[in-house]
């Protein structure tokens, strides 16, 4: 391709909105444009990036056995509705009315129309097991579009289901997936971490989530670089000391003027913040609920939600906080509520000892306060995010912290959506199953942003190989010179016909114009033709690296088999 | 691919809403799976055909230079708002809001967001021409959705837009478009007629329509065997009569009891109806408006409604007419009209001597009546339909009439958009001028269905090669019988190895069960291996043409390559 004929226009400026490099590195290069608020068009060489990593996805999606198919963008309500999802998706689910006012929806999603697809496609066990997947839009409302293609509303992933006659089947689907999104991602040249992710409160029997680690990913996750543990903050769990053997004390209340956070307790009392226990007042779906976790920690939300199976949950509001604590806001605590409420104690309070909490009287506190005798806890379970020098629940060693980018995430869900779609099969004595299903998501968007993450500096994007829209840039630096101009069509021509995408940039432009552009479209090999094309000798840059070479004309067709 | 672990279902029955064969035959051979009114999932197989139709169209556009990129579907007002698009849709269009109330529409087809994309991104003359395509889900709310994938709310469509500095540019990327479609319907096999098509109220110098003739195409196809011309009714003229030379007699009013349609008035008066002049009322965007043509003649409402660049139009209301005329319903006439209103003429009229027409009173009719004596016509042009026999306007020969699918569309739109939207470029001389447009559309989704349509019998359908989702089926009599099987797999893996895309029957299903859903599917190469298996001798089955043969091992492997 002829840049001069190429539809693309860098740009020099960092557009305003965008905060991180993918967003603007993508921008400034031209592979996006914005339509609107989270809503991107692929210019061409965007797309043909795209192109690169749908074709890695669709082979190792095809190798493991995987069939594609394409389902709608535009659903009708009733496939949402068995399942409970056209509630559930609330406002984040883009919904129409047609002509005649049926109600639709644009997919955020597709396990129920797969589901029923398969439903009434297959009937037996010796149909099963099988995937299915397709690569296609999905629509998310989000509240806060960002950081480009990372969260946007308009979105392409690949999505597969699995359907098997049994866990055990599920296991092996699962692990092919595993497998294959392995493959991808080790294709693509990412950088990433499997973690264990939350199944969410309906179940489902395992979940992981394949991140790239960035400062700018929305997930926190905790690993261990000992033992290879790693999960998702939501998920991941530590090691908890030895319950305290002291003695109880005696329950004490104490005056604490202008003390409401745990920070100005600490001070005014002397004391650390794991002597504390914080209570925070929740409203999950309409009823209040109390959480206790160490003072020094902070609750999971995921975790106290999926104990109620939440679908809203929020902090409760300050009437309520007072109204049950009889308090203002700040002295919560499980001794002397003035209505009976769950209490929700993490596991690690249950082996603490003589405690301080809020006394459900303004400007007091109890010290000395344990359970079993002081207040009785309804539900004693996990409830607390793990934080940087925690234990590994699995070696005991320290855990680290780090932010990621989910690109792709696997997932057990059991039979929540065959049985709710009853998507059943006959087993060999003609008997009724639910079908046992697994889901499986890259998305393909970010996927592309976390490539350009990895791999960037100040001058632009350094794409691998395998999902660079050119392999190779000629530039010529005097485009009215014969000599450099019969030496870069020679080989830009002898690219191509060795297999290579190939760019040249024929723009009456100067060499400063044309290297900038090259780099911030980041093209693997940079063919410079120059001052010596009379002794067809040209300069090589390796975009990745930065090494440059002068080369004869056969060492610079060699040199493009070379890049990765 | 093993036909046992095979994502489909073949169904022997007809589905009920399904009127013509590729409908139908897509839903029994499980191509497609209806998931709402007018909007269908491609199910694996029919997935394969999808993306070999796709691959064709991509290979043909990227041959005549054109970029490939994608749109969001989901397209903010505004974008449809300064070309007026978003009024003129109307109910067609899929509109929803989001959160934010901001509105929205599903892309119906994506002139403006491209004429966008190219304003923001080209401004010099040196970078023209550029042709951007697109192969992306549109989406119509259709009044009444039918045929299956032919006329769906959700389709696939291949659009293109070119930007040329001016006509003459327009005319080369028109051509090269013209020439890539031709070689893509060629490729697919499709028997397709070009047909001069209707540009519209707002102008464009040229458009054509790729048509495959079929009892159930929505659009009349006019053309001449005799010298290739050919146009859709919409657009198509005729060489009409010389003007009569006889005297005007003197105008006449008689009583006609009970005769208000034609046929009632010929056999009333024993004439024949090219004696007769039909005056109807239209209501133009609420301006009534006369029409006038010659008896035996309909009034083609495009070219009327061009005149007026109709927005919405129908025929007058009886209230209207009756208001207008001063008689009921059946009697109107360009004579005595009570209220002044346009008359458009159709040309032939003009040339007519002493005919009949309504005399604007009830029961009464005008004989011996001419234009310019007795009446005055404000606008004399084409508003007639050709029909069969009626003389070819380039030759003079007898005009034909057939119905067809329209597969592409192909049109000169000039500055429209770029007026619209303000896509300009600066001339040598810095000088700004509107980008001349071209837009140019295959419909995917209904170009498959059109092959089908082409391409069947009463068994079920017949893939030409290069769309068939298998190649070739290899079809083991008894799957129990270690011969057969041996011969079987050896055959099927050669088939892969040699590059054909290849299904293997292994199924434990009687013989004819298999072929029933082979010749169904439309695979069209089977490959039978039974009772002569011990001898090396299989039974080759051609689909396209039923031709059946025995064959070696090499004979076989060899037919796979004949097949076309």
């Amino acid at each position: 391709m002829r840049v001069s004929n190429l539809f693309f226009a860098t740009q020099r400026e960092v557009p305003a909105d965008a905060e991180i490099p993918s967003h603007k590195l993508m921008l400034r290069a031209g592979l996006i444009r914005k339509v609107s608020s989270g809503i991107y068009a692929y210019m061409p060489m965007g797309f043909k990036v795209y192109k690169n990593v749908e074709k890695i996805i669709r082979e190792e999606m095809d190798r493991a056995g995987a069939q594609e198919l394409i389902m709608p963008a535009l659903l009708p309500a009733e496939t949402y509705q068995a399942s409970g999802r056209w509630e559930r998706f609330g406002p984040e689910m883009f919904r129409l009315n047609d002509r005649k006012s049926a109600q639709f929806c644009l997919g955020p999603t597709h396990e129920e129309p797969f589901t029923e697809a398969v439903r009434d496609t297959f009937r037996s066990y010796k149909n099963l097991p099988v995937t299915l997947y397709q690569i296609q839009h999905k629509y998310r409302d989000e509240v806060r579009p960002r950081f480009g293609v990372i969260r946007s509303r308009e979105f392409v992933m690949k999505d597969a289901y699995s359907f098997d006659i049994d866990e055990e089947g599920l296991d092996k689907s699962y692990q092919k997936m595993y497998d294959a999104y392995r493959r991808i991602f080790d294709r693509l040249g990412l950088d990433y971490t499997i973690v264990d992710a939350d199944t969410g409160a309906m179940g489902g029997s395992g979940s992981q989530e394949f991140m790239v680690k960035s400062p700018i990913g929305e997930d926190a996750i905790c690993f261990c670089d000992a033992c290879g543990y790693a999960a998702n903050e939501e998920k991941a769990t530590c090691r908890e000391g030895e319950p305290d053997g002291s003695d109880m004390l005696a329950i004490e209340k104490i005056h604490t003027p202008d003390a409401k956070t745990i920070e100005e307790l600490v001070a005014f009392m002397g004391t650390t913040p794991d002597k504390f226990v914080k209570t925070i007042l929740y409203n999950i779906d309409g009823r209040i609920v109390a959480a206790m976790v160490r003072g020094d920690r902070d609750i999971n939300e995921t975790k106290l939600g999926n104990i109620y199976e939440a679908m809203e949950m929020d902090l409760a509001s300050f009437d309520d906080v007072e109204r049950i604590t009889g308090a203002k806001v700040g002295f919560a605590g499980p001794v002397g509520l003035k209505e009976k409420i769950d209490i929700v104690m993490d596991t690690e309070v249950a082996g603490m000892r003589n405690f301080i909490v809020g006394a459900c009287e303004t400007d007091h506190h109890f010290k000395n306060v344990n359970p079993g005798r002081d207040f009785n806890a309804d539900i004693v379970k996990d409830i607390k995010n793990v934080k940087e020098g925690d234990l590994c629940p699995k070696c005991g060693q320290k855990i680290g912290m780090a932010r990621g980018v989910e690109v792709g995430h696997i997932f057990k869900l059991g039979t929540k959506y065959s049985d709710a779609l009853n998507c059943v099969y006959l087993d060999k004595e003609g008997k009724e199953h639910s079908m046992v299903m697994g889901c499986y998501g890259i998305g393909v968007s970010r996927t592309i942003a976390a490539i350009i993450e990895q791999y960037n500096d100040e001058d632009g994007i350094k794409w691998p190989a395998v999902a660079a829209p050119y392999k190779v840039i000629v530039i010529p630096t005097k485009t009215n010179d014969e000599q450099i101009m019969e030496l870069s069509e020679k080989l830009y021509n002898a690219y191509i016909d060795n297999g290579f995408e190939t760019l040249i940039d024929d723009r009456n432009e100067r060499p400063g114009v044309k290297f900038k552009d090259a780099d911030l479209l980041g093209i693997p090999l940079r063919v410079t033709v120059g001052r010596r094309a009379a002794e067809g000798i040209v300069e090589l840059k390796f975009r990745m690296d930065g090494t440059t070479a002068e080369a004869t004309y056969e060492e610079a067709l060699e040199a493009a088999g070379k890049i990765r």
